[in-house]
């Protein structure tokens, strides 16, 4: 960790303040705005508590991108290889977006609020844009803005209990579920969504007047559950399987090689721009594959460069994310490794950019 | 300045481990990468020794997004309104990238590699994304990549000595000109551009492994003039009227309204997405443009968040980067003001996130 120059090109949320108030000491940059990455406890803490009480989390990063207009559907349809309109409304849906040579431009969480109109809850690329450039050049008729909606996430297995509290009955939405809710007179969309393995919901807040107001209700009525603020969790997150657009992939990852199946219609009943060099991709197999880690030696620090998997002196794969787990006495990790290799057991070594090797295994990562 | 939580997702460059141990003490975050902010010196040092000598800046971050192949001409000329192919191949373009509704998608500095080969030298945001789904919504020829190339800047009065005791005559360079070279047998770009009110070069290094060796010839024979690795100067950069992405401009903004008509062809003698509706715009005028501004009252401190100009209680503008200039002991600043006041004296006053107001004035800011 090192300091953090501040400026407007780097957005504050209706949040920030509060978060400063709350004692966090630093951020990330997730799509050009603050995600607060710290409070004064350590993560294994935080980890800890967040598996037995709940959190709040400033998650504005996750910007709401609205597609809207009479082609709204044919475009989303267009970038991503998930079935959109197949599933129930009040489902949202977790899919890649893709451009033609099948390359993953973002992996948002996307909301049908109307026929018509979309909303997609993006990981940190300009997804906007990419949606944009679709629109002009295919000449659709749809408008595509960034709104002013301030998504906070209540996370860990009390959240129910607390968003009950605050916004009334919610335990009936299953998970990747949404509907409409009320605070103070204004609208808003609550689904039973989240950055983490636990149960949780993220409540997306149309006024930003209501910040302070949302905030502090969602911790007083948490006081009884020992809430805090807090902020995904590296551990959690890697223990969970879940992939962070610009960690694990980027643009020249493909959703065959992050083991995105699931999410990809292959049989052709659905047309969207990467068909063709998707089903190429899934029938020829991809040369690396998504996979989970553990490896031992103490704590691993920091990755902030991939670090190389080797086999006898081969690189075979690469970790992009790891942390030490407090609960296994091991550390855990996520990245790519050679499909061939991809069942290989205590043979292979990471080595960190302390130039330190250990013996690594590879683990099952959930698939979605 | 907070701290700075590091992740793979937001990537060191080749220069990153120089900049550590030439004492860089805060960062900030420009797609998607690391650009050094800060060193042991003062801002206020910094811009003092700018003005004076020559300093060495690690600006990766101006990710290099190469569009070849046979449209290539075609696409980047589409979402520009600078007359692209009318300049000499050795000259390379600051312009705008606009969608079809005029909004800046970025703002960067375009190289013509030969006639189907263009280098976008980017700003803050993902324009690879927007050219991605132009060139996917339009079926295209063409490829777009992101380009394994380290831009390094050298800037400041003396710069020119320097790069030529490193690379070889350069001082026939004119602004925005640009040439190839060689450094231990790589050919390199280098162009006589950078972020900062002086002279100065940027060299484009397409080998990583090189990065360490180019770093150390330059400062090895920069030690004569008093070089040292410094970084965009807030200061310098506000009294140049240096639009910064994300600060001045977003896709909000237009070019009319940034008084960039210079670089906007509006006779229709070229054809690009957005003509119409910045003809129009352009024809009726914008509401706001694009402004300096000077104000006293002491340093400002940081503005985080676009401050309120005021004018007998009125909105007339906002201020987006702001600095103390130790020259004219007065603070500058950049950000936009409605049209009927861009003339204003001594009547507006600014207001900080402290709540203070501090009387401002209108200043010109130098037309591109």
């Amino acid at each position: 960790m090192s300091g953090l120059h501040f400026s407007c090109r780097i957005r504050r949320t209706p949040y920030t303040s509060l978060a400063e108030q709350s004692g966090v000491t630093g951020f990330s940059v997730v799509n050009h705005m603050l995600l607060p990455k710290s409070f004064t406890e350590s993560v294994e803490d935080d980890y800890w508590h967040l598996r037995e009480f709940v959190q709040l989390w400033d998650v504005c990063c996750q910007r709401q991108v609205e597609i809207s207009g009479r082609d709204a559907s044919e475009l989303v349809q267009l970038i991503t290889p998930r079935a959109l309109l197949r599933s129930a409304p009040n489902r949202c849906l977790y899919l890649p977006l893709i451009d033609r040579d099948a390359g993953i431009v973002n992996d948002p969480v996307v909301f049908r609020i109307t026929d018509n109109r979309f909303r997609l809850s993006i990981a940190d690329s300009d997804a906007e844009l990419f949606a944009r450039g679709i629109a002009a050049g295919r000449g659709m008729s749809v408008q595509i803005r960034e709104l002013a909606i301030w998504p906070l996430a209540v996370q860990g297995p009390l959240a129910a209990q607390v968003v009950e509290r605050v916004l009334g009955q919610c335990d009936h939405l299953g998970h990747f579920e949404w509907d409409w809710y009320e605070f103070k007179g204004s609208k808003l969309v609550v689904s039973r969504t989240g950055y983490s393995s636990q149960d949780g919901f993220e409540i997306y807040l149309e006024e930003d007047r209501l910040a302070e107001a949302l905030w502090t209700a969602l911790m007083k009525h948490g006081k009884t559950f020992n809430i805090r603020p807090g902020c995904p969790n590296l551990i959690d997150r890697i223990e969970a399987g879940l992939r962070s657009y610009g960690n694990e992939m980027t643009i020249h990852s493909n959703p065959i090689e992050m083991r995105m199946e699931n999410f990809c219609c292959l049989d052709g009943s659905i047309d969207y721009l990467g068909f063709q060099t998707l089903k190429a991709i899934w029938q020829q197999g991809t040369r690396y594959v998504f996979s989970g880690f553990t490896f031992g030696g103490g704590p691993c620090g920091v990755c902030s460069t991939p670090w190389p998997i080797l086999m006898d002196g081969q690189l075979i794969g690469r970790i992009t994310s790891a942390a030490w787990s407090p609960r296994r006495e091991r550390n855990v990790a996520l990245g790519v490794i050679s499909r061939r290799h991809s069942a290989v057991g205590n043979e292979a070594i990471v080595r960190d950019q302390r130039d330190i090797c250990r013996p690594l295994t590879n683990e099952p990562v959930p698939i979605p």
